[in-house]
């Protein structure tokens, strides 16, 4: 009987995150709330229409600090005393240089909403999922933003994408060692390479295989977890060379 | 005879950089330009004045593109057909958070100057750098922007700071990647917890003995350092336990 709520939840991952939530069996899932920045795109509005009410859409653009407020409000209000359970950070950009790193003319992008974002919603929900049972903020990253990892994905001309993601793991570092001491459980995911409007078709995974990879990392997850950064697990792809595996293990930073 | 540019130079560890470069001999330094944003303060005038023309003024703001196209015009045609051997992207602000990191209202400020201006700086020179016989730019991270270590960490409320340092190593690493091809060192160092006007006159190390060691890091830097992030050595700082410890070698992300 847990809630969510899941930023970019309008399309892509998110989309597919708040479908594979909304299915599971009320024990698990009381509400799921998906964000978008603007009016639900027509594949969340079949899904919210025919969830029974499980999925609530919150309109809220997450680079503004007073539309997070509003909201955080309007999801408080909706929750009708209880507190938020989980907040999944999915929105996201990827923007590219395609002349090279010196022609990068988008980091500030990445920043904004990337790790700012992130972090203003974050802020904007605490007092809610400061009163939440489960008191869980899963934010998803990206193996790419491993700087130890950097060498094998030199290949993709996407360093404001990259950059913003290391930052991303920091903030989330610093979140979990402050929060971590209220019972917080605050960490991160890699959810593979997936074909979604952002990657495209010649990404490795479905998207709901990635989403319930994705999910699987969040239920097992414990307080151990706090702090942490895993890679999906996928069957078949424990032993593959590169950046294409996914072992289910930590990320080095 | 190798030219060298450093932003921030006009106070702190970048104004003791600018010094201890003016007195090395005529062999090793050409000419050293000190960049700041506005007009030279008194120590760094005094500096240029006593320097017989070896160290040059730049008044550039790193965070406007258009102001680094002008400083780079100045330093090109100062260097009078000459590349630029050596950048020393010093300058950086340390942005706190003294209600806990939900209160944290300086992240963007952080990214701004600590990276985004790193990044537009390196692209700004790279011109120059190209022609240079040296083709070292050379960053000033932190250990408190080392993901691993930050557990040691907690206790200092500078979560903007720490952040845009791990997004800093990202972008080194990713410069590193790119340039290091074209014989480029692209490399980091993290100078000490110094007695500056940013960490007050409780850090650990005086001024001086922080950027002699930081240009110890640099003057033994080889092509092996491209996209390695090292430690200053302080002899008797080697075995410290926690974050002062201060070895020389790399350090973790």
């Amino acid at each position: 009987m847990s809630s969510y709520l899941c930023t970019g939840g309008g399309r892509g991952l998110g989309l597919e995150l708040v479908a594979q939530l909304s299915r599971l069996p009320d024990s698990q899932v009381s509400t799921v709330f998906a964000a978008t920045r603007s009016s639900p795109p027509a594949a969340l509005k079949e899904l919210i229409d025919g969830s029974k009410g499980r999925v609530v859409h919150v309109e809220m653009v997450i680079t503004d600090k007073d539309s997070l407020k509003a909201g955080a409000a309007f999801v408080e209000k909706a929750l009708d005393g209880k507190g938020l359970d989980v907040l999944v950070n999915n929105a996201g950009v990827m923007p590219a240089a395609l002349d090279g790193i010196a022609s990068m003319d988008n980091l500030g992008e990445g920043f904004k909403v990337n790790v700012e974002a992130v972090h203003y919603t974050t802020a904007a929900f605490l007092p809610l999922l400061r009163k939440g049972q489960q008191k869980r903020v899963f934010s998803i990253s990206s193996t790419v933003g491993s700087i130890a990892m950097s060498a094998g994905y030199s290949f993709a001309p996407i360093p404001s994408y990259k950059v913003s993601k290391a930052a991303l793991n920091m903030l989330t570092v610093q979140y979990a060692l402050e929060l971590g001491k209220e019972g917080f459980t605050i960490f991160m995911v890699s959810p593979g390479y997936l074909k979604t409007d952002m990657s495209g078709d010649s990404a490795d995974l479905s998207v709901e295989v990635g989403a319930k990879a994705t999910l699987e990392i969040l239920f097992r997850s414990t307080k151990e977890s706090n702090g942490k950064f895993y890679n999906i697990h996928v069957p078949g792809y424990e032993n593959v060379e590169g950046p294409n595996r996914y072992d289910g293990k930590e990320v080095p930073w």
